[in-house]
């Protein structure tokens, strides 16, 4: 994949330099106009040898552009607020949102090749850290990303000859360091490591891009050209209205015979006041001792509730918190999106809300509004809610790898219990208000949202992340099937030694 | 101030349990309504002594209401990415949105009480934090939050007791530590540090409420009761639109004789090309070195630029961050507030991006905005941006004691200038998307901006953060007189030993 990148590309400074005004200003007209658009966010990667000129480039990026509307991540060691989450939080966390260019030095690449090279991770891990990226950027590319990955290669002699020279001016000698001579020593091992990494991850949507990095007039023309005409080509597209065709998708058929996971639920299911109460307070014991057990510091809980209207998330939700100290979770309600979200992957805000180890988050409502209610009422196309099904298994896989506990509830009730519940709420004042003229129009879609569920049950019930579906028509039953599941969620995931 | 605390007060079981179910519906119903009319913030402050029931307090406040719309904070230690910053930006991190509660379990009284307690600093020390406080509160209220601060209390007698029957029985043992022993036998200090500093800060706007916690029914009720009543009080004042009559000011009136700091500069400064360039050069070499100097990793630097509309902001900037390594600082342009953003006091915009120990943030334009764009145009009242320049002094007071530099430009052209480069944007295809209406408007407001920009210079332009007044109508010293100027405040703030 080098090959190219060892032939010493190189031009002359007169060129260079009767080339960069024209380059300078194509790319403030592009920076801008995407600005002002802001139809999509451009995230650049910069990753590749030391000495091949990575920080250079990044600083020339930012002086021919505008660098108010650049944000740059320099990707060094985690905060602790980040080891303590998923591997990708800190990337998801610092996106650009729509308009903005993003520009990662160092990058989800970075760790695990890093990691390879010294050994710290067998080849077949390595490979599914590729795959995960694969499809991470995949995501980012159908949620409108323009990604491009610079890799800026030196060929051994040079990064050797680049290190002593640089060594060799006092005004550059800092940037030299123990570990840049570390690294060039296990040079042919982060050639290799790198090429299988850039192998497996230069995908159609989002391919590697090899720059030779010993001559800076060719490498900084190459990369700003390529920055330039990439902005330029998405923006027409975007403008003529003819963004990637997305696949086409076999539309869904509902089973012909009706029988469905929501059908086969028991909803004469029923706990006694007296059975309920002292059920109640055994869960809630359990849970409270479980969640202060010195072991629950190396977890986390993800806990989602979804669910018709009215079937009685919000007091399930309660009786889990009234075991919880205050202090230890968030229960996020999830309504539309504000507009930083907006601007953002969908996904980004409920990454937003990605718990601690040793805390819980309770989503009511969920990243699974992308499956219901967007597909339902078409507030997405087709193939946006199809991948969502890949994209949300990858997500609760993440989340799971590092120790975060994802319990997923569907609270299922019959329409005529619906039906009853809408009534009451209607008829006593102080639940009026829980009651709205959307709550009926979304009635009359009712087998609409079945088949949706059928559907994320089917794809996103996962070992890792499997879907409790609990008959709520007796809200003590659902609120006692709620608390026991989670409770044993928790211990299971206990009993599983974590490093 | 904790007498009526140690009388002993108690409500029976049966009292409570006739009461309670009248206070927990006035909650939820204050909190929805409160929810929905998005008015206000609410921050409740939870402080006390152990074992006074803090904790309790915390859980059954939102077993009561509806947790999804309260947000609890249990500060403790900071993360690394808090330690790196003003004391207060943790805080400020986790303040609710308008029309949400947030509850501080541990707040900005927990670190100067223990610190004084362990003698890690002086009552001077103390006081000095006290009074950061009652100005940070004024400010939140101003901005419109309800602040409810409890203090839970306990005779010594009764923390020893309480002690004990915790550690004696098993499901609560795990509640005593060490620490909490080593907290009861500096009681006297505690007791003697926390009434000093309630006294301090116990204000009209945000008034202490100590709480006797000897018994559970009477200091829950009664901290219930308080935070229904004053939600739903305030609530009636938002509805009938007396919301607080706002000290009345003195309006500022211009000096008569037209003399101001504007005019006092000299325009006619000018450097040819070959000064300025090797001006640059030095200084731009000057600073490259600066920011990459060991020392700079216990600074920061929050560079402020304000300046007439064309009077060459974005230029200036560049030749800034020319001198950087990306990797170490961002551009933060101040354009419309995002929802988000509009949710919360408007120094939060700010506070969000003030720079970690080793990095630069630079704005273009700032929190300046209120006493400049937002006094002339009316965009907020008399009252709003008179007691801004206070709170901004406040604001790089803190920024300055945490180790940031604070540098402010202001870039002044002359009115005749700023026409010149109007028309000359105009005519000019690839520069005209710069130039707006909204520009020629601002322009008929220029003496209104004048007089906005004296009383600003007057009022905030302080020994720990100088205004630099640059006449800006030669380009080219205006952008040497703004990077000498930084150089010499980073220089001067690196000659100050750190700990």
């Amino acid at each position: 994949m080098f090959e190219s990148a060892e032939l010493g590309h190189k031009i002359d400074k007169a060129s260079y330099d009767r080339e960069l005004p024209v380059l300078r200003e194509q790319l403030l007209d592009v920076q801008y106009e995407l600005l002002q658009s802001k139809a999509f966010p451009v995230i650049i990667l910069i990753g590749g040898v030391d000495g091949a000129g990575r920080g250079e480039t990044v600083n020339l990026l930012k002086a021919w552009m505008d660098p108010r509307h650049i944000e740059t991540h320099a990707m060094g060691e985690p905060t602790d607020e980040e080891a303590s989450r998923p591997d990708l939080w800190r990337f998801w966390r610092n996106l650009p949102p729509k308009g903005k260019i993003g520009i990662f030095f160092g990058s989800w690449y970075t760790q695990p090749i890093l990691q390879r090279v010294f050994g710290e991770i067998k080849g077949a891990k390595l490979d599914m850290y590729s795959d995960q990226i694969v499809r991470f950027e995949q995501m980012l590319v159908a949620e409108g990303a323009l990604i491009l990955k610079f890799w800026m290669h030196l060929s051994k002699d040079f990064q050797k000859k680049r290190l002593k020279a640089l060594e060799k001016d006092p005004k550059t000698r800092w940037r030299v360091s123990e570990r840049d001579w570390l690294h060039y020593k296990l040079y042919d091992q982060f050639r290799e490591t790198s090429e299988r990494v850039l192998r497996q991850t230069s995908t159609g949507e989002a391919p590697w891009i090899v720059v030779e990095g010993v001559d800076e007039h060719y490498r900084s023309l190459r990369i700003g050209r390529i920055v330039a005409e990439s902005i330029r080509r998405r923006l027409d597209e975007e403008k003529a209205g003819k963004r990637r065709s997305l696949a086409a998708v076999a539309p869904f058929i509902p089973a012909i015979d009706k029988l469905n996971v929501l059908e086969q639920l028991d909803y004469t299911q029923k706990l006694s006041g007296k059975v309920y109460s002292a059920e109640l307070e055994e869960l809630q014991g359990r849970l409270a001792l479980l969640t202060r057990d010195p072991k629950f510091k190396k977890l986390a809980v993800a806990c989602v509730f979804e669910g018709s209207d009215a079937a009685g998330k919000g007091g399930a939700i309660r009786r889990i918190t009234g075991a919880l100290d205050a202090r230890q979770y968030d229960v996020i309600p999830v309504a539309a999106p504000t507009e930083e979200e907006r601007a953002q992957p969908y996904l980004w805000r409920f990454w937003r809300h990605v718990p601690r180890k040793g805390r819980l988050t309770i989503f009511d409502r969920s990243w699974y509004g992308r499956v219901l209610v967007e597909r339902v009422e078409g507030f997405c196309s087709e193939a946006d809610w199809m991948r969502a099904y890949a994209e949300i298994n990858d997500f609760e896989e993440q989340l799971s790898q590092s120790g975060v506990v994802v319990v997923k509830f569907w609270l299922a009730i019959t329409k005529d219990e619906q039906q009853r519940r809408f009534e009451e709420r209607q008829a006593t004042p102080f639940k009026r208000f829980k009651i709205t003229e959307e709550d009926w129009r979304n009635r009359e879609k009712w087998d609409s949202y079945v088949a949706a569920v059928c559907d994320m049950v089917d794809r996103t019930s996962t070992e890792i992340a499997p879907w409790t579906l609990v008959a709520a028509n007796d809200k003590m039953y659902a609120r006692i099937k709620v608390l026991r599941t989670l409770c044993e969620r928790i211990e299971a995931a206990m009993k599983v030694r974590r490093t």
